[in-house]
């Protein structure tokens, strides 16, 4: 019985420094372990970044099973603030430090260290693909698309996939992921004519206009969540103007705001919507309106059945808790691998995730590798 | 026959270089020529400011005609981009220029001129005051007020006064000012709690609050005017986050508003309304407010009467034109004289002031003399 140590391997891929976009070691490291228990390992290299592609069993199976995950950090921050080396692995009281301890190397070494061990022991009639980026916390252009991208081409076909992100908001098991929210950003211009502010019928002035409409456009309620979403959320985040002078009237004010929305919109509709209430405001006050949208990503859901149950299942059976089945949170990469088969996210607890002294249990890496091969015996028997 | 030439005693005045708070010369001048006519002269001097009290008759007197105004400038501004030498007092066709020929050398001269000749040609039973101060386009904390203060330590007591600012938007004698409208800024910073944009409830977001409290306050009609004033108006001049990050809800937002109130309103029943909207909304939002308030001066009115009357005939004798009792525009140093004795605003077009190649027909000077000339006369008769 082949028994790979998670624990060690997270501590191993802690100790290679890959902050984005560098690989620092870290998937070469996953390579060699896939290759040597059969995997078929292609780097697919993009941009600054590398990527790693690897399966087990035959190409185009119909029932091949995908993780998806990333070996790329975000950076130390204040490094003096740490109690450890942040590169260290150090391990006290059964807890294990350094950067990536939880988002995301022990949820990678997990996954590595199942399907290891799961077809070395009990080779299954299927396929198991991992797909890991070196660019998830950068700017995730070159990282899981490149490598969908790359399975497009090679004609590379996932069934489902896990993608192994942390999930959990306290307690091990307690919530999985099934979607998430869409999220863009709506940056405003209002140009009005500047003058005087004794004589204010003589300018048009911008800043109450952008006041009026970001009240409007904050105040309405978008909706109250749909079957498996929370409510989508509009948050201004900045209104600037940066007039010194009290006695003039500006010319121009500017405003950003942020959307997190669920499948009731689309970024479409949205920015349709925003337009419209842009446009209605300057027809009314003279003030001229540009406005420019960026769509982080659109909504999306893998709805609940027969992925999530499977998922659902091996997390009561290890933990005792079912996981909410949850669409809240910002994006992930989720929202890539939608597009390519159904898709489903769970992991351990990200509590301490970006943050200096980031940490987690052993044990938990211990319990998640036990959650993640229970879901691939499950899956193939 | 006295015959003082208020040209020549403008081109005098150009010719000193008073860009505040320099004296340059110019309160030197005239209190030469005023001592030589038999005025009391007195240099009230405070800070970095000198300024000239001038008192022609018997101290007390029940029946002193006052005058007021100003021989400290604004600065040139882009020397290069004047046609000529901004203190040359250059005559061109007619044309008068130089900085401070509208704003106000002109009108000093001509009320000197006048006053001078009067007394020396027609001695009446009465006194005649001039207050000329060298800080009216600075802070104004050392200059009128100055003069004012001297003048309740002395026992000094004018019974009316004239401020001769320029009045006319476009031609001369159409307009004098009988009272100015209140001018107050409010300054708001909003504190809420910072988060992240995709969880909005977890944070408190200042800036959608700070948008509502702006248009609540922008689109409040404060008054549709009263008998001598125009409408009270309100301008957002300023709204400001600089918040870089659109995943970021900021913890702060600021914005600043200028209100020019009339007689319907004072700093303090403003200030009230204001603060009772902002604190509403606190309540409302639980985002902290923090409302400051400068009052740059109250509204006030010389109701119209024997003064205005006065003013108003000579005008029209002199240009045909019966001058609109007004009380628009910013602020002057009538506010500070109201406090001391009923207080009118008489001069010339002021369309150039502060521009470059400030400048000012010669005839329109010898005009603002003899309508000076004939306010004296009429007064004393
Ligand atoms: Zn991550
Ligand atoms: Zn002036």
């Amino acid at each position: 019985m082949r028994q790979t140590d998670a624990a060690s391997l997270t501590a191993e891929l802690i100790q290679c420094p890959s902050v984005t976009p560098e690989e620092g070691g870290a998937l070469t490291l996953l390579e060699r372990y896939l290759s040597e228990a059969g995997f078929d390992c292609t780097r697919v290299d993009r941009g600054a970044v590398s990527n790693l592609f690897a399966r087990w069993g035959d190409k185009g199976h119909a029932r091949s099973f995908g993780f998806n995950g990333h070996t790329d950090v975000v950076p130390v921050g204040d490094a003096a603030a740490w109690s450890v080396d942040p590169f260290g692995a150090e391990i006290k009281d059964g807890i294990m430090y350094g950067r990536g301890a939880t988002d995301m190397k022990s949820g990678v070494a997990a996954f590595a260290a199942a399907a290891i061990d799961f077809v070395s022991n009990t080779p299954p009639d299927g396929a198991i693909i991992l797909t890991i980026t070196g660019d998830e916390e950068g700017d995730a252009i070159d990282g899981t698309t490149a490598l969908l991208d790359y399975m497009e081409g090679a004609q590379e076909q996932m069934s489902v996939c896990l993608v192994g992100e942390p999930t959990c908001p306290n307690e091990m098991g307690e919530m999985m992921k099934i979607g998430r929210r869409g999220s863009m950003t709506a940056y405003f211009t209002f140009t009005g004519v500047q003058g005087h502010s004794a004589y204010p019928h003589r300018a048009k002035n911008p800043v109450p206009v952008m006041a009026r409409l970001m009240d409007q456009l904050a105040s309405h309620e978008l909706d109250t969540g749909t079957e498996h979403f929370d409510a989508s959320t509009l948050a201004v985040v900045t209104m600037d103007t940066g007039n010194p002078a009290t006695n003039v009237i500006p010319a121009e004010c500017r405003a950003t705001l942020n959307i997190r929305f669920n499948d009731a919109h689309s970024g479409a509709s949205l920015t349709a919507w925003m337009q419209g209430k842009a446009e209605t405001i300057a027809a009314q006050t003279g003030v001229s309106v540009d406005m420019k949208v960026t769509i982080s990503g659109e909504s999306f859901i893998t709805p609940p059945g027969a992925l999530s149950d499977l998922v659902g299942r091996a997390v009561e059976a290890e933990t005792g808790r079912r996981p909410e089945l949850s669409t809240s949170g910002g994006t992930s990469d989720a929202r890539f691998v939608q597009h390519h088969c159904p898709v489903v996210e769970f992991g351990l607890v990200g509590k301490t995730m970006h943050q200096v002294d980031e940490q987690v249990p052993v044990d938990q890496i211990q319990q998640l590798k036990a959650i993640y091969s229970r879901i691939l015996s499950d899956y193939f028997s």
